[in-house]
């Protein structure tokens, strides 16, 4: 919340525990406004399926979904900080923090991180057909679900290889995961 | 905002013009709380890819994502409330609408709609390979993209279609922008 108004911002995060980690440049706004406790949200969303009924009134969508309320908090503990931005990383692709360079003493440096434990925490999840009125399934309509597929397509690389290095471990079984 | 503390819930909406429209259960938190004209903000994200870099630090994604600003105005025109709810089934499956039997009185009356007048909005899009500091060129590791797909699979109806009902044109119109 900034004068009073909410600020919803797309961001990547880590876990660990219950607490959550977001990060962002340590002069930016994201950290400066929330750093002294400001109660924030973060909510995830995956949607599975368009839900496509024979009334207009109840289309809806498969989808799971987390709500989660906290305080943010600034993180300060060098290892809880490097463990935090680790996490991160981890999110996006798991194993991928052991296949590259380690972040230096600068990069640390300019990245802020906020710790959000997580004091309230709501799931919702609709896996499930239509729901129709009973009357509606006498209307020579369609009725059914539309599967919504996120997947990793294959790998592109940036053409500045050095000989011989291949697609790395983590992106492999990233890609299993969702195919 | 609700209480001091931001509420992020996932939402379907429609779009006419610059007016975004939401809809819940008219006795229902979102609509109650909001109606009055409340500050609320509107925010969709697409993920497009993963940027896996050399570095640590300079991991990151390809994204598209919207930042909407605007108040909250409960609809109390019969027409512009009609036309509301059609937009968000529309936005959810193109054409859908004019498939399926319309909204009756009883339904419409159920239903809150809000609008929220685009005040303000911004945009931000990352398309491009990984950005990493020159030096870490040298490093023997794996850098670029790891493209992430959306896409609508084969529907499946729920067992319950009258003989002869097929798949509606606006399924097909959908499956084929999102292959």
């Amino acid at each position: 919340v900034s004068e009073e108004r909410p600020m919803v911002i797309p961001m990547s995060l880590g876990m660990i525990d219950h607490t959550l980690y977001v990060h962002g440049a340590k002069a930016g706004r994201l950290i400066k406004q929330n750093k002294e406790g400001a109660p924030v949200c973060v909510t995830a969303t995956h949607v599975d399926g368009i839900v496509a009924t024979r009334s207009a009134f109840h289309h809806s969508m498969n989808y799971r979904s987390a709500v989660i309320h906290g305080t943010a908090r600034l993180v300060t503990d060098p290892q809880e900080h490097y463990d935090a931005l680790k996490s991160i990383v981890e999110h996006l692709l798991p194993g991928r923090w052991d296949e590259v360079r380690d972040m230096n003493r600068k990069e640390r440096a300019a990245t802020g991180v906020l710790a959000i434990d997580i004091e309230y925490a709501s799931a919702k999840s609709r896996q499930a057909p239509p729901g129709e009125d009973a009357q509606d399934y006498a209307l020579p309509f369609w009725g059914g679900i539309i599967p919504v597929t996120t997947a990793l397509g294959a790998p592109v690389d940036d053409n500045k290889l050095l000989d011989g290095v291949k697609v790395p471990a983590s992106i492999g079984q990233a890609r299993k995961k969702f195919a």
